[in-house]
């Protein structure tokens, strides 16, 4: 068996012998170096690869502070302020932190700006408003009672990641890292010659780890250096004069700043994206991957290796646009909080290979007192295993305080165990994919591939109360023998469907959301094309708010393939006779409740094919409907757990109308799965639960095998 | 005390011994008939006001049979149906119950009938669609995938309340009345001459009790005979070509369906009113009040009285339109489910006296095996006594079959209690008003003052979880002592917070129905007239989804105002640092939790003036906001309760800055309440739990007396 390589283990001054040591025991074949710590000149000579992390645009704070006009910018939004008079003052750096963000004070703000009438609309006129410096004040003529925001472009004077480096680390010392603007000519051309000059001066380095490009996804503190803005796909801090006045030229219509501060949302990835704004994705990807080609080229021209993080400033780079490939990297390496993030890096094409960093990064924040690092790696790597399985890593990796990982008591023994196992199914599945159901399965939104494996996200792997019950969806998935396609409605349109290939298509997000679609529902041609799909027998999976958009007496607008909809009130005068049966497929290895999250409320079953399955009270959480030669399935939330795997399983196999395929290979227990590698004829039987299970195997519909399996286990079968 | 009067008994046919002995039990001075009771002959020379229940629609089925054009008619919409090909066969007839509804053949279906692509919204042209009599189908030519419905007109072949009461109880030999429609002339003449032939026939009758006049509340049945439809403002049987002829006339614009039937939810009244529904609720009221006094002439002509029952045939009366006192009833009578359906009754002018049929209604499905009518009675008492307190009801009374009533052991004494304290009320009160606050409260929704105290509702006091969370607050209000006006948003516009008197407003309901407001909220004049209104010193108290809809960076268009708004997924990228300070005059009396019902989920405060009083876990539940001068206080929700009307009565007196009027009148306890009569100086104290309770009476601000209350208690104190 492999006993090493695979593995990059992070190194820091202070720990050189610990490194060694540890390289040895974990078998690692790459260093790496971290923000806030330093490869020692002592290990350059490892056997093994150093990876160097390289800022572009930050760690030259002379350069930044002799080019003040080409620091990066961000669009701001001010308060919104209700006037009361006829004039009103709104103080722009109010709730924002003075120490990270400056009024850009150099461009003329009447030709970047904007004055909004919230009430109306309405742009106020450029001669009805002025900046007042001496204040940082924005005096407006008003209309009484109105509300008013200012846009206005702001230099990012800390960079936001060493900020919440610097904050969560408690470092006093650092100098706040300034940034600079690598797309802007004078300072295009000065990193350049930094690279090329970096390049000569560390011949030890193997691998440029690129943190990343160029632009920084939006991460804003308030006055108390609390968080206040953080959106990882944000585009806010990826513009400047420079680069819009590009942007307008391209696109061919004027800029607005609206089309970035987005009435103050920022194009979070909820909002239905407005062409304005993926007109301007479509330049910065353009733009973005020509540029960091170039520093791709300059990196290879030194035979070092190129590698992205995907992560702080990738934002234009977006790993599934169709331009990514040229940038030509060797690799990618990015954060593994869980299933749906290691398939965020693992299905990227175009580099030769993916490094996952697993979790918990060592930080002080988790090897603490009341903290779990233990706990912490084994739940990363229960989500991260199932889905490497079906889509691997080629690497893995570890960051932060290596002292700190070393020092944990049992820590080291629970990576090793980690590694051995990430090594055991390289070497099984030999380059192989893992058996696949034989149909493909799209999740429909807005966003599509460009966005695969991001939908109904906030902050990467971060949980918040409003979107578990969907991320739950995906991060099932990202473990499931399913090959998951993510498509748009443009898709849809353009006849995705037509190739019967996709077999299930899945909706799930809350109503008006890029991730439902608003009013893509109410496109006769998306509807009518959806329905013909399940009519002749496809699937439909819809979860929380699919398809929602009240017109025309109905909510769902696809409540006659769902065989529900959702109660608004304006049907509460129509009497509803909904009644449970759940004897079903979909529900046949389940026992006890099952867990609907969240759970969207007010839903009631429709149509005269529909069959509930579980309710709540009067109202329904999960409801299947037939439709023509089709099958829909309800859901109304679906967080992540191995039980809810093994219903979308089986809710997916219902709604492909292929129930007597799912068996060919199958495990019994709900907290367990398997992968099967038809090219090496080896199964991996996992066990996702902490606690020992028994679970049996089946093979082509047979029972072949009963398991007792210990608590995490993955257990190879040749078959 | 009185001991007599105010009351009114039913009776029936093999009751007159028994009904004269409860009559002088009970000091009854009125007698009646009921729906399948009769009054004997014994009892017309009885001491007592006879009434006698009087169906101006119905029990004339030879009328009806030799009319079968002026049979009553109903607008009906077909189910949707998916079309999966060029042509679509939809029978009419699916889903509705055969013996009450039978579709209009003899008006002209192309002239009176649409049918609508759902998916597109558009009218399917009349040469695209063919009415088949043989099957009672409609066959369209449609565009496959497309969504359609035929919407009709029916016969009223089952007057549907007569349905009701005989599947309710069971009627085995009870032929099927039909009904008539007395707006067109050959019927008007006929029910004319019907009344004047009965009056001369029933000269020992002093009231005729109209049940009532001329069209039915929608209330349609399925195929199982199970309610299909049911609501109790709805127009959709107050229609005939007859009618619609003389609407299109009168409005000036060509009559639709459409108008009607409103895509399927039959205007109910969550929906926003459209304008030319509106226009035909203006117009049946002209006309149905015309054609009524006709009618009340007629009685009064012969000595009689003339009184309307709230309920059955009412639509289009609206006794809080502006044609209703035309009418020239003497009295209006009505069902009290509670204290709204009591002031629903109560607060009708131009009528010389109210009476509330209290429950329950003597019939076998309450008066049975696991029934509890004394229950039943006292929690009705308890609802209704509050609100009489504050807008009393003349009389009361009972209905149904006296002979359950007076066999169920202890129900007499049960009744004779309620209707000792409903004399006592009158004997202390002597015509006068409580006290109530020195300023107005407003409740603000699309609907206004013609629909008085029937806000959120759907069906007369029927419980739905979607709504008792709103029907809570007026439930509360009904009781207080507060001076509540209905308005809307029209009223905001024309004025009328210009003189003063309003305080305070209320919008309370959820996003998009016309009791929150819909697009009301992004009319420039409503917001700045409220939120100037505020900011000069009013409050503003918002209930589930005020001022809700999505613009320009708001979910509630008055977050401002109110402190708070909804997450819905937009700003889930905006850090909130909610947290929670219960310590406020709105809670000084309140031990333990606070029920907000249901409870809107995803509201979080921003601004820099809230306080946040109560939270499920990062989201607020209840939160106070101060705007200027003005203040406003937010509830998630607001089910009935006696310690949600104290949080109400304290939210209210916070929210027009006017804290220290409150104890001008108070009792402490959360379960009493009083109601000071000025004119007599006495001062009733209520105690609204079934458990005894000790309370503090404050005097102008001072404790004047400690009380120890019976449970149920009204115990009278002068001062
Ligand atoms: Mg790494
Ligand atoms: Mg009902
Ligand atoms: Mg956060």
């Amino acid at each position: 068996m492999e006993q090493r390589g695979r593995l990059t283990l992070p190194t820091d001054a202070d720990m050189v012998e610990e490194t060694l040591r540890l390289k040895e025991l974990l078998g690692a074949d790459a260093l790496r170096d971290c923000d806030g710590t330093t490869m020692p000149d002592e290990l350059l000579s490892a056997d093994a690869k150093k990876y160097a992390t390289y800022y572009t645009t930050r760690k030259d704070n002379e350069w930044a502070k002799a080019n003040p006009e080409e620091i990066q910018q961000e669009y701001l939004i001010s308060d919104r302020i209700t006037a009361r008079s006829n004039t009103l003052r709104i103080r722009l750096m109010k709730g924002f932190h003075t120490e990270q963000l400056k009024v850009n004070e150099i461009d003329d703000p009447k030709r970047w700006w904007e004055v909004i009438d919230r009430t109306t609309g309405e742009v106020v006129p450029t001669d009805q408003w002025e900046y007042d410096k001496t204040t940082g004040e924005v005096e407006i003529h008003t209309i009484p009672y109105h509300q008013y925001t200012v846009s206005f472009l702001a230099f990012l004077i800390w960079d936001p990641v060493h900020m919440y480096n610097f904050i969560t680390n408690d470092w006093k010392d650092a100098p706040h890292q300034l940034t600079f603007d690598v797309r802007q000519p004078k300072t295009q051309k000065h990193v350049k010659e930094k690279l090329k000059q970096w390049c000569i001066e560390h011949p030890d380095i193997d691998v440029v780890r690129f943190t990343t490009f160029f632009h920084q996804f939006t991460l804003t503190f308030d006055e108390q250096k609390r968080e206040k803005y953080v959106e990882w796909f944000g585009y806010s801090a990826s513009v400047s004069p420079y680069i819009l006045e590009k942007f307008e030229k391209w696109v061919g219509y004027k800029f607005r700043p609206e089309f970035i501060v987005d009435q103050g949302y920022h194009n979070s990835m909820f909002r239905v994206p407005s062409k304005e704004f993926k007109d301007f994705i479509e330049f910065q990807m353009i733009e973005v991957s020509k540029l960091a080609k170039e520093m791709v080229d300059i990196v290879h021209s030194y035979g070092k290796e190129a590698m992205m993080f995907l992560g702080d400033h990738w934002i234009g780079t977006e790993p599934y646009g169709k331009y990514f490939a040229n940038i030509g990297l060797d690799a990618v390496v990015g954060s593994v909080g869980d299933g749906v993030t290691m398939r965020m890096i693992s299905d990227i094409k175009g580099v030769k290979y993916t490094e996952g960093r697993l979790l918990p990064y060592f930080f002080p924040d988790v090897f603490c007192e009341g903290g779990d690092p233990i706990g912490e790696a084994e739940e990363n790597w229960l989500k991260a295993r199932r889905a490497i399985l079906r889509s691997p890593l080629d690497r893995i990796g570890y960051g932060g305080y290596l002292k700190l990982a070393s020092e944990w008591d049992g820590f080291i023994d629970t990576i090793q165990h980690v590694v051995g196992e990430f090594r055991q199914i390289h070497e099984n599945m030999q380059g192989s994919s893992a058996y696949m159901a034989p149909f493909k399965v799209a999740v429909l939104n807005c966003w599509g591939n460009l966005r695969r494996w991001m939908a109904n996200q906030v902050h990467h792997a971060i949980w918040h109360r409003e979107i578990y019950s969907y991320v739950g969806v995906l991060e099932c998935l990202s473990g499931m023998p399913i090959d998951v396609e993510f498509i748009t409605f443009e898709d849809i349109k353009n006849g995705i469907l037509d190739n019967g290939e996709i077999k299930v298509i899945i909706n799930s997000g809350d109503a008006g959301t890029a991730f439902s679609g608003d009013k893509n529902w109410i496109d006769e041609k998306v509807v009518t094309t959806i329905r013909r799909f399940v009519d002749n027998g496809g699937g439909f999976i819809g979860v929380g708010e699919p398809s929602a958009y009240q017109f025309e007496g109905r909510y769902f607008q696809l409540s006659d393939v769902l065989g529900v909809d959702r109660e608004m009130n304006f049907s509460l005068s129509t009497d509803k006779y909904n009644e449970m049966d759940p004897e079903h497929f979909i529900l046949e290895d389940i026992d006890g409740e099952v867990d609907f999250g969240e759970g969207m409320s007010r839903i009631y079953a429709q149509g005269e094919n529909y069959q509930i399955l579980c309710m709540d009270g009067e109202y329904s959480q999960l409801v299947v409907n037939t439709y023509g030669k089709g099958h829909s399935v309800y859901f109304a939330g679906l967080p992540y757990s191995p039980q809810n795997c093994r219903i979308l399983l089986r809710a997916i196999y219902y709604a492909a109308g292929m129930e007597d395929e799912m068996k060919k290979f199958y495990v019994t227990n709900v907290d367990t799965e398997l992968a099967v590698f038809e090219k090496t004829k080896k199964i991996a039987v996992i066990n996702n639960a902490k606690e020992a299970r028994e679970t049996d195997l089946y093979v082509h519909g047979k029972k072949v095998m009963h398991l007792d399996l210990e608590p995490m286990e993955m257990r190879w079968v040749e078959y």
